[in-house]
């Protein structure tokens, strides 16, 4: 089945255009279109089978984590997501991974209201390349470079989950380890709330990587050091019921990755408001620390002695 | 070497940037200006290693083709090219081979002032996955749409050397084949060509897949069919004087692809301003037929003798 009839079948007839669409997939590109007071935010996610995600992910599920992840750049930017492009690499043309695929892409697409505008499938490894592109108010971006000592350190939701959820993929499923495992499967990208967060946060990152390794790029671009109270860190209620020790269920929330939290830097007297506007979305948020001089990311106990953290943070090439 | 060293080491220091750019590589995602009378274009290629360029390509090609084919994209749409990311993903981090792909990668970004705004590196089988962004005024853009019956069918410069290259690579080079091989891996895209053609062209499309292929999709998208003659194809002196068929010679020019030439349509009375405007550009152009009723794309001879096509154009998973 040639290029063109993949990209018909399965995609284009379900790609809704909205407001930013001039023209979709079909020509040589896409023509979107602009407003004069946004700036336009890009950002690409790859996703490869096996380091990504477990190769016994169901296609739904790719799909739906193939832009899931890309949308939470966008939410870690305070941006309104609008279009994305496919690069889609797949060993051979399977009807029934497709249908699931597309269908687990569009479900979080239309959720979003993103539009497919553009595509390119390839034969070879499966590799799911998303690239997505939204608008932000200018010169209004959430960036990494603009936590200032004394800023609150926060996080959304709670930590953990995704990365215990690697863990027992393989194991026999029950209730609760279904529970972990869709937050590894189906992240809920934080874009309301990155959007609440304009104007009052001061640096945001979304949790990717996990929560030591992400803090780290907000410090090093901001130019500063953190301490972060290991026992704020905030774990769900299935985390910590979960029959694992304690400093394992840390080990997860401050390394694991694949949450997709929002981690967000934000000056004190500001904090009570963003609280408050972030209940009415409907989302919890911690204080876990602060920043300060410096340029080490500091882990300490509620008495205030150091935790050294071993291995944590997952690197691509390691 | 985690994926965050790589975007710096090879790339981010390299990346220079544009107008367009507010903020580059180093956040969750890149930031650019857009203008109030312009719409954005995004297009996304992929390039697998064995499928888009043999195995045996030289890194710094890898890297310049790598952008050439999504550069061929915008000049198709009249575009002016300003941004890229891209998604790189190998299989172990290869100090030479990184030099050498960013080499190339940025000779042609700098050529046509394309800046790098973000990236994502991951580890598996060679998979280049480059999206690129530019401008067009509002409502210009060249689409593949509008192709008219009576409009001529025009294309750039010649076509079949990048299909003899891809024949001739496995064998000895001399000085002749090392130059098809040229044209396989460093395509170049007529960027201010498709600039030049906006108000004049009715549509447009580059030629990546093979003359006969994409010439349909003009065809099938403007709802229209062609007639062209297989002896207007250009071919350069160097196919001409090739030791191999005469059918071999056209074979390759309607169905081999990787030309990145354009191929676009117009109404004959704005044919000679737009010849001149090309001249002034150093590029040469072809009437190869014409527009006509219908839907089929006949090829015909001098005498006007129907040629039927047999296996002709690329197709992925064919």
């Amino acid at each position: 089945m040639p290029e063109f009839d993949i990209i018909r079948r399965y995609f284009k007839e379900k790609a809704k255009h909205n407001a930013s669409v001039q023209v979709g997939i079909g020509d040589d590109a896409a023509v979107l279109n602009t407003k004069n007071d946004e700036e336009l935010v890009v950002s690409v996610d790859t996703l490869i089978a096996g380091v990504h995600f477990p190769i016994n992910t169901s296609p739904f599920d790719i799909g739906y984590k193939s832009l899931a992840v890309n949308l939470s750049d966008l939410a870690a930017m305070g941006a309104t997501p609008q279009w994305m492009t496919l690069a889609l690499t797949l060993p051979q043309v399977d009807d029934a991974w497709l249908k699931a695929f597309s269908k687990g892409l569009f479900t979080i697409a239309d959720q979003y209201d993103v539009a497919l505008v553009g595509g390119d499938t390839t034969q070879g490894p499966m590799t799911i390349s998303i690239q997505i592109g939204g608008s932000v108010k200018k010169g209004k971006a959430l960036l990494r470079t603009g936590a200032r000592q004394g800023d609150c350190i926060v996080v959304t939701g709670t930590l953990g989950d995704a990365a215990r959820g690697l863990q027992l993929i393989e194991q026999e499923h029950n209730k609760i380890s279904e529970k972990f495992i869709d937050r590894l499967n189906r992240p809920q990208p934080r874009v309301a709330v990155g959007q609440a967060l304009i104007g009052s946060a001061s640096a945001c990152i979304d949790i990717s990587d996990g929560l030591y390794a992400d803090l780290s790029h907000i410090t090093e671009a901001s130019g500063v050091g953190a301490v972060i109270e290991l026992e704020k860190i905030p774990l769900s209620n299935i985390l910590q019921n979960d029959n694992i020790s304690n400093d394992e269920k840390y080990r997860l929330a401050l390394g694991g990755g694949d949450d997709y939290e929002l981690c967000f830097t934000i000056e004190k007297e500001k904090l009570s408001e963003v609280r408050a506007e972030l209940e009415r979305l409907g989302v919890s948020c911690s204080v876990i620390g602060e920043i300060v001089q410096g340029k080490h990311l500091r882990l300490t106990s509620a008495e205030g002695r150091e935790i050294l953290p071993d291995t944590l943070g997952y690197q691509h090439f390691t």
